[in-house]
């Protein structure tokens, strides 16, 4: 893969960048004061930290168009970013470059009931789009944990997910249409909204493709009907396996719930400590969590074809609630599992991989044995319909050489994912932090194919640069080589 | 967009190049007699005929990978056909150019039912996917019309559609993996086997990409467990737009049928005549038949909140039936709706469009008005789930101008669908029939956009050249310019 490179050591005159992005965005579009900056140096992977050379507030497509131009003109690199909430480092900015941010720009554009539509500008906060549609009975689906402070542009940078994406799919199933502005800075619609449109499907290339690609200005979204009836079922198990084959065998049965969560016993145990639900059994190997949602008979019916399924796999008990206050109880715990694994240890890393759901149950022993060869905790939570598995590895960044080690045990989860049949990522994104593990998926002639595409949006390489994909290889260097202290060190990145 | 071209006049050592062929397919895999040449003059849009140099059948992806290695040395343009089923002349051969045709690769490569996937070569026919899994209660969702003939290769390059796939979507949204020959003879492998993968989604730009990134060798497609129950309504009509008001009234109730078809008074008694059901009644304005699976207590619970509404919306009756039986019987006539027109009329011409659907109601009186206007009778039947439609314009081409005329009322019809914010194809793709109205729907930016991805597949533009795309514009040649006329004249194609 070929990039063209900008140098790292290049000097630039940076009080004339800011004064022509300025002209572009305004006084008050350029942040200034040095300790407003330092909010911008990382994203929620706050390991990486950069501090970007230059920060921008555009509004408007016209706006971000100009500045694309701009840096294409000076061959200045660029980094987008949102709500900063990812994982991955995605939006880690470049100390030689220039962050675009998009939180100034949070208008709903258009809202089309009738046609199940909304239009959104990048910086609109997820949960925004749900309660700007809830009271004509409508909803967006993808629901990342993160859901009331990421915004929609970063949602489509990472094609995000969420507890509902079993049933519904992620963010590019709910992208209808795309304003775009290229590295270039040409001002591109991809997709259409109605259901197919001819040519090549650059939106789907788009979603995803971690700012490396342009810029989302206005993003059109689909809408569901919120459902007549939701149900939610909480099932424990004396064994983590029989919670995973309970989930085979619903699927297996032709039953698509809403969404399929499972919870380990020391996931069980740090949520119960700090939240004090009392409704997760402290003793459980492991715990599920089934969403049905439909017609009121479905799923009434689905509900008593899931529980004699979990039952025959060996659950010991089954609740069920249908009010929205037992569910909400049911879910609050799932939902605070990171934030309990922050209560038990001082440092967590969150991993995300994704193995074909037929192996949860031998892949989790398998990652419990790595956790004990290493000498670390995991917690274990994770979307098991989608086989998407986020285990917490708990340790302690004051000991020096620990975040080191865990990320190598981070590593090796991953490794196990691929070896599985898996992904090294659900939907967390690559980003800087793993896009060293690229190779282990793709060949050298899949990730050249990628490349070539990325060339064909962003000729210069100014958007993201060092994101994504692994550093481009020069003098006989092998990309399996590059890890993440050379990462961290590097001044392009 | 630029394109490197290849000469048409160029002339060229074919007893060469087929000896080389010959060396890669062997004897039997290299068409030689005139006779057999001339069934691959054309695909389903017969009225586009050219006879390509060679003809070859490959059977592995090897030698396919070698076929395209050396026609980008020599520079050779190619072609890939699957069944050749295709309504948009999308495989259409250059007559200075190589017919790759997949019939020969028909293996059933794996069947994974506990991952719900199986994988096949592209030449295997649609239902044999549906065969080969039926037994253990699978079938693949993507249902087009020619399903009995067409196959898997050819829906992977034209993203094909079916009557099922208003709930369960179209090929795109079933395909988990390709393998797949570049123009320049690399074999990549697209996707995976797991829900997400991180990277580019080239998968989904290679889904509808019309042979023009390269041929799918290896196909791994996603299986559903068939449905517990499923039930087929027919709803009659006193008028065109209470139908379509119907389907708008469901969609919005929340409710997704697997399939919602629509067909008018001329539809319906062109195929009473033919098909002698008995059960389609001749004095309806349109029926509106609505197929809906699921767990058997959602399929009750749907058709009764359906009858509700289509009642409301003014239907005359409601015919329901649960066994497969009259089922089958109720779908016949819509199934035998193009084999009709062929009976009424010495030709048609089907059109493809699509609309939002909440204006089916209004474009349907505006098609009949188009009609009316060039006085050409126009039967409508369509996927009125996703505002797909199929109008087909009656004609007669042993009169000498019609084709022409009945071409230029599909134009006006396509037109139609823009301008109602919709797209001027649903499922039957753009190939050498509708590139001229590209520019109607993307402007200059988007399709240069498309076309540096296309160059970064298939730099030497050898893949069906001249499909898709407008033609290369040159000395200053508008693209809007280009008729069929031209289009069917011109050497390259």
């Amino acid at each position: 893969m070929v990039f063209s490179s900008v140098s790292a050591t290049q000097q630039r005159d940076w009080p004339w960048i800011r004064r022509r992005l300025v002209e572009i965005v305004g006084r008050d579009g350029v942040v200034r004061r040095k300790e407003e900056i330092l909010t911008y140096e990382c994203d929620g992977l706050s390991a990486y930290r950069k501090r970007p050379a230059l920060v921008v507030l555009p509004r408007t497509t016209t706006e971000i168009a100009a500045i694309a131009k701009f840096c294409h003109e000076q061959e200045i690199p660029w980094v987008a970013r949102g709500a900063g909430t990812g994982l991955s480092g995605g939006a880690l900015p470049l100390e030689n470059g220039i962050l675009i941010v998009t939180a100034r720009m949070r208008e709903i554009l258009n809202v089309d009931l009738e046609n199940q539509q909304i239009t959104v500008q990048p910086g609109v906060i997820n949960n925004w789009v749900t309660q700007a549609v809830s009271g004509a009975g409508f909803y967006y689906a993808p629901d990342p944990s993160s859901q009331t402070v990421c915004s929609i542009g970063g949602n489509v940078a990472e094609n995000s997910g969420g507890v509902h994406c079993f049933k519904y799919g992620v963010t590019t199933n709910h992208v209808l249409q795309l304003k775009v502005v290229t590295p270039m800075g040409d001002v591109v619609t991809l997709g259409g909204v109605v259901p197919e449109m001819p040519g090549y499907d650059l939106m789907g290339v788009f979603v995803g493709s971690e700012g490396t690609l342009g810029i989302a200005t206005e993003i059109t979204l689909k809408i569901l009907k919120r459902p007549e009836a939701v149900c939610v079922l909480l099932a424990d198990y004396t064994s983590i396996e029989a919670a995973g084959n309970s989930v085979a065998a619903i699927v297996s049965a032709g039953i698509i719930p809403a969404g399929m969560e499972i919870m380990d016993n020391f996931s069980i145990n740090a949520v119960e400590d700090i939240v004090k639900l009392n409704c997760y059994p402290r003793d459980a190997a492991a715990i599920l969590l089934i969403e049905i949602d439909g017609m009121a008979a479905e799923v009434k019916a689905a509900k008593e074809r899931i529980k004699e399924i979990c039952l025959a796999q060996g659950a010991r008990h089954i609740t069920s609630a249908n009010d929205p206050e037992t569910r909400l109880k049911l879910w609050k715990g799932r939902k605070s599992a990171f934030a309990a694994a922050g209560n038990i240890s001082p440092d967590y890393f969150v991993q995300d991989g994704v193995i074909p759901r037929t192996k949860l149950a031998e892949v989790l022993t398998e990652i419990n044995a790595i956790g004990d060869r290493h000498g670390y905790k995991i917690a274990n939570v994770f979307h098991a319909g989608d086989g998407n598995l986020h285990p917490l590895i708990l340790y302690n960044s004051a000991i020096p050489g620990d975040l080191e080690a865990v990320e190598k045990v981070g590593g090796e989860i991953l490794k196990l994912c691929v070896a599985k049949g898996g992904s090294i990522s659900g939907e967390h994104g690559i980003g800087a932090d793993k896009k060293m593990y690229m190779p282990d998926m793709f060949n050298e002639a899949d990730l050249e194919t990628m490349g070539y595409v990325r060339e064909a949006f962003n000729p210069k390489g100014l958007a993201n640069p060092g994101k994504l994909f692994p550093t481009p290889r020069t003098c006989g260097e092998s990309a399996k080589m590059i890890n993440v202290a050379d990462l961290k060190n590097s001044k392009i990145f």
